[in-house]
């Protein structure tokens, strides 16, 4: 993180890095016995929590959807019996707001005081707008979404809007871009292959390209579950950025 | 209109152009006595109407808003005393849905049926999404949106996401490019220059650049009401489509 950032997440210190285990036996899908534990790292406050994480299954999720999320949570590091770590990926808790639960400084706790909600999560109801849950792999520098669209994020009839496909890829890409520091989006380029239908589950591929100073280079695709179909690809660039000045309007 | 949007179009028949008076005595702002009669152009079914037009001034928009929702009003078509057409721009109404209100054709019908909606007209409250208008100038191929950007589109701490900047960009562009048909967006280049505040008011500025065959090439810069602020700019591709090759999943 830049060094600003870390005097802005003061209230962080609070907050600890858990491995929690979710057990799979969940009533809205069947797994097999052979099923590993789920794994996955949240941002939880202590002693309990209220924060709900959204990147987690539920009742409105496909079964493509679950299924993608179990095989990237059986890659996810997870501490063996005798204290070593195994698995590259981990997941990334989706929360309705960036910093909600962060504390410091007084423009941002004007900004916690404030109603405002992360695009991707200004929905209520689920399953009605992003459902969604982001992978990283620190080691190789990628992320994957898995995005499941629905039915309140109509461009074309019956199809998603252009606009939503770019808020998932910036988003996705966001993330990637964000492993070794706070970043903001300086530019997308974005080619729409083949539109996507209402309802339909897409992964979202991002890898770090290059990095020069402050710019983060990073490639994106957006296909079908299997892979076999592209519906969008993508470059973005990203600049790292000190998020005080961000919060101080400079 | 493309010839298969024609057909798909069908229920359209029974849906008339009008010129819509739109009194300026509206009690959330005060407007000098010399203001003229506000002056758009609304979609509208006979006898009467349920269908509300979004894209219409409510108690949420800021005075920026209102300010630019007049001066392009302003500018708009309206019919004299002499039965001749002043003015060359035209409102387009903003409605929660494309297709809404069209009947004809089993596809369409379907999608009539569910309960999807527009991403920019997906957030019930007024001023928490979006809240926008059009105005269109068929002559010059140019559109122009307002723009406020309510509390539900963050992404950085108190800043517009990317991804919602991208859907105000698409949107205006998808506007001016289907001023002659029917398009589909192909490719977004989107250069992010100085990040938007919660709350703002931006205009987004749009024209066509060149069309060859189905291509047609637009050009898009995003800035403060008094445009001394250059916030975004953006090249939009976009290919004319046949629409019934959409709906059937082609």
């Amino acid at each position: 993180m830049a060094r600003g950032l870390g005097r802005v997440f003061s209230g962080l210190k609070r907050l600890v890095t858990l491995s929690v285990m979710w057990s799979m036996k969940h009533p809205i899908y069947s797994v097999s016995s052979r099923t590993p534990p789920v794994r996955s790292m949240a941002l939880l406050p202590l002693p309990c929590s209220k924060i709900q994480d959204f990147s987690l299954p539920n009742s409105t999720w496909n079964s493509e959807m679950l299924q993608l999320y179990k095989h990237y949570n059986s890659l996810c590091e997870v501490e063996t019996e005798g204290g070593e770590k195994e698995g590259q990926w981990k997941k990334i808790p989706g929360y309705n707001r960036l910093l909600k639960y962060a504390t410091g400084g007084v423009y941002l706790s004007k900004i916690i005081q404030s109603k405002a909600r992360l695009f991707t999560r200004n929905i209520n109801e689920p399953g009605a707008g992003f459902e969604y849950v982001l992978f990283v792999n620190r080691e190789e520098q990628k992320c994957v979404g898995i995005w499941q669209c629905g039915h309140l994020l109509e461009g074309p009839p019956g199809h998603v809007h252009g606009g939503a496909i770019a808020t998932m890829i910036d988003t996705v890409t966001g993330c990637v871009a964000s492993l070794t520091g706070a970043v903001m989006t300086a530019n997308l380029n974005i080619n729409y292959r083949s539109p996507i239908q209402l309802g339909t589950t897409v992964v979202i591929e991002t890898v770090v390209e290059k990095i020069e100073g402050r710019k983060k280079f990073i490639l994106c695709k957006v296909t079908s579950p299997d892979g076999t179909k592209l519906h969008t690809d993508a470059t973005a660039l990203f600049l790292s950025i000190d998020i005080n000045k961000l919060l101080l309007g400079r």
